[in-house]
């Protein structure tokens, strides 16, 4: 017995639809009435129902109320950055909040109800003192561009249905590969669904290059492959290593040095090592900030190294590659140029929404080469236009989601000199949290020294540790500092901020600025907040 | 030097800011105010610009009206599908839509400008008759989920900034497994950047099921592993098997009846021929639903074949999952339950919103075994809430785009009665275009009966070829055909279908509906267009 909008409505004869409020695209109705009105109101009845243009326009419009308001909020200070439950207290419904599926269909009012508690439960990554990833913010325009794809729904595997974003990629990628130092913004690329995706292709395209009968008899067809990357890189390389059957053993770490910088003899060394074993050295990955430190490896050394033994360089700066848009910062990317292969997430420093992701190839044909299959339902050679658009037959995936429209947007919105502007005023603050804290009384800096991007990773101790010599029990209850400050953070809902651990090192702060709404009183809040937390531990 | 708001007014001393018009958020301004008003304002005077609200909210509601115009349109059948240009039309700037990027920003008119270009010379993916993908419609529940998602801007990686949406994910791929038939909806799975990656990883986790050494140890750790799948198949299980290093020699193409459906004799031949060479068959992948025939391969006598020789046993549902939701269709996919995973995508039949994808399996723990890396960065064992939640270390992402909230929020709004609903009519429709040219003249089937998706596969043949004996020329001249008719229909804008060769069968249509909008005359219409295209052919 399914209740469709038909059946509903016929059991309320007494309440005929001529009596319901009208409300018109030309002014919001209030509150009350909305509500009212969705309460009569299917999924049924929104277009394409017959004469569902109406309740369609109200829907969407009462929807965007919500989101504007969220918006508002977002910005807002004085609201909490979260309302923090456990997984346990969501599922069991947190005021009415009704996580589980059913079988018939609720009402409009419902919907809408729901989106208002998804929201309320969530996170605002955008508010100004999220700090707890490398992708925050909410970028307004590039918000906008998000709505816009989402109501044109398309894919971009073909240009015969998604004309304007597939050029739209085009010309990006192409001003990226300039940017990059490519002779006339040569080379290929694609953008993927984020940074691990891009870093698997240009380990794909590597061993394409390399050992292109890979691709048709498999791992056998080749002698051992050894890829090679820092201690301190993205554990994506370490997932592609698995994934695409080199087996995590056959990626070498390379030591790096106190700021968690590759040392490049390290690498020559375990070169020589590994051809020495009668293995082949196949692919080196710099990276242009870490993700903990936001160190930038030491690229025209290791370029050199690479070319020395005829290596693929693949630069993962899908976390510092934004700072090549500041003319202040992109030294740190010195030698980018000379890689074969680079990663850049606007999605991360550049504040453009989740997910932004290139991957950018500087010899034209590698892509294409490697992963197309040729698929004739998909990417039929005899189309009206010409078919060297449709890119479907470089990708891993099939149907891929448009990723380009909101950053094009943004980079059209804001210039180049926009994106180099708040990247400068990125790494400002982070100076700014630097100097504030390195002499500061409680605190202790993971590495000395200006960190080169917006990572600045410390210490905080508490008065109780103060005193204490180093050694095991020092280190054991500073361990415990991080996280019991960041759980009562998140309690507490003013601020988020990362920590971890690394090799040795016990559980330290990560703070890292890529949100534009950020300020230095921010920061300010931020350190007293942690010292208000963390002073009777 | 760079222009920022400040600088830009400066130039305009004369137009002080109080003077151009206030609209408040409850009443939408006439046209010709908005523009004037966003002529004076750029990118950098939204939030979180100081006293950026007014002017975020206005910029937002208008791209919601430009949005809105877009979707009443979309439905309306005397728009066109979509304005046909050709990539260097577009590349040369239509009537001032310029693709390129610039140094300096522009202003807000220019972008809202740029919004409406971008839709113009898009395609109405949301058309009634558009019927070029697998994935068409505009669902407006999933449009507001995704318009919220965006808003939202986070995560999937960990509970901690995803903590509504983690849930929802978990609640959701249970109840698709209790759906497939796994008791208690038991087992794992998570959604994915499309089909063609859920895919992958079906192939990643048979390996690591079997020869769990390879993620340490590469590929050379393990015999020659042989996976199959058929002729018909998707071919992203041919780009899986080249990715991660089986090589596509090692993909054992099975041979399928009339119909497109896997022949199970000829894959348990091959099975012992791969054996009797000394070689391991791992992984069979048999399709629910194939891209151009819509088969649905016989899953029962597959399954005992792969457990009569200990071989995963993967079910491409990436189109045809959708009709385990229709009691009416599910019995197609007989035999599913016995699969050790499952691809599903929610974004193809069931009309969610681009991008949804799901690969189910069956056996809890070996995702995670799979691809978990322990990155301590991110996944902080230490931290005060069950850690069990965070998604991240599952998958061969990082960051992990929020796809489930517009799907659940559909599922919320349309109960499963409604999925049912929508898949039984599409496949009615097709049922009703059947029927109307499986006897018509100038129509020839590419196979014989009633298809048993939605999938309806034809030739037609001009008045000019239907004299003509089968024979060379017939044939070359009607593989041209289907080329001519669909490059005049994307000219005059009016629909779109999509065509293909397989194997020795010239081009014909692939006729699919997964469109909720579309209805019999849509149908009727899309066969006078051809007729009316062609008939002079």
């Amino acid at each position: 017995a399914v209740m469709m909008h038909g059946d509903f409505i016929s059991q309320f004869p007494i309440l005929p639809l001529v009596l319901l409020p009208k409300v018109s695209l030309s002014k919001t109705p209030c509150k009350a009435d909305v509500d009212y009105f969705f309460f009569f109101f299917y999924f049924a009845d929104l277009l394409p129902a017959k004469n569902g243009e109406e309740q369609t326009m109200q829907f969407l419009l009462e929807v965007v109320e919500i989101l504007t308001n969220y918006i508002r909020k977002t910005f807002d200070r004085s609201t909490k950055v979260l309302d923090f439950h456990h997984p346990h207290q969501l599922l069991e419904g947190m005021e009415g909040f009704n996580l589980e599926l059913s079988d018939q269909p609720e009402s409009l009012e419902q919907i809408l109800v729901d989106c208002r508690d998804t929201l309320k439960y969530g996170v605002r990554t955008g508010h100004p003192r999220f700090f707890n990833q490398l992708s925050t913010g909410l970028d307004i325009v590039g918000l906008a561009g998000e709505w816009l794809t989402s109501t044109a729904n398309t894919n971009m595997f073909t240009y015969e249905i998604a004309p304007v974003f597939v050029l739209m990629e085009q010309l990006t990628l192409k001003k990226m590969r300039e940017i990059v130092g490519w002779p006339d913004g040569e080379g290929d690329g694609i953008f993927s669904p984020g940074g691990a995706i891009s870093n698997m292709y240009s380990v794909m395209i590597a061993r394409y290059k390399f050992f292109p009968e890979v691709k048709t008899k498999g791992m056998a067809a080749a002698p051992r492959l050894i890829l090679f990357t820092s201690e301190h890189s993205h554990y994506s390389i370490k997932k592609a290593s698995a994934a695409l059957g080199f087996g995590t053993e056959n990626l070498i770490l390379l030591k790096t040095d106190e700021r968690g910088r590759v040392i490049p003899a390290d690498l020559e060394a375990k070169v020589i090592d590994a051809k020495q074993k009668g293995f082949v050295p196949l692919f080196v990955n710099a990276t242009a900030g870490t993700t903990v430190y936001g160190a930038f490896d030491p690229i025209n050394e290791i370029a050199d190294i690479c070319e020395k033994y005829n290596i693929w360089l693949h630069v993962d700066g899908a976390w510092g590659g934004g700072l090549l848009m500041s003319r202040k910062h992109r030294h740190k990317l010195s030698g980018v140029e000379r890689a074969n292969s680079v990663t850049w997430n606007p999605h991360k420093m550049m504040g453009v929404p989740l997910q932004c992701s290139a991957i950018l190839v500087r010899e034209r044909g590698l892509l294409q080469g490697c992963n197309s299959m040729c698929a004739g339902y998909l990417f039929q050679p005899d189309k009206q236009y010409d078919v060297t658009y449709d890119t479907g037959d470089k990708a891993i995936q099939c149907g891929r989601h448009v990723d380009i429209f909101k950053f094009w947007l943004m980079w059209k919105a804001k210039g180049t000199v926009g994106f180099e502007q708040h990247i400068d005023k990125c790494l400002d603050l982070s100076a700014y949290l630097y100097n504030k804290i390195k002499n500061r009384e409680g605190y202790e800096m993971v590495f000395q020294g200006e960190p080169q991007h917006t990572n600045v990773c410390f210490w905080y101790i508490p008065p109780s540790l103060r005193g204490l010599p180093d050694g095991a029990e020092r280190r054991e209850r500073l361990h415990k500092v991080a996280p019991k400050i960041k759980a009562m953070m998140m309690e507490s809902g003013t601020t988020m901020v990362g920590y971890q651990p690394q090799g040795e090192k016990v559980n330290f702060f990560r703070m890292v600025i890529s949100n534009p709404a950020a300020t230095r009183s921010d920061i300010d809040f931020l350190i007293d907040e942690i010292e208000r937390l963390g002073n009777d531990l």
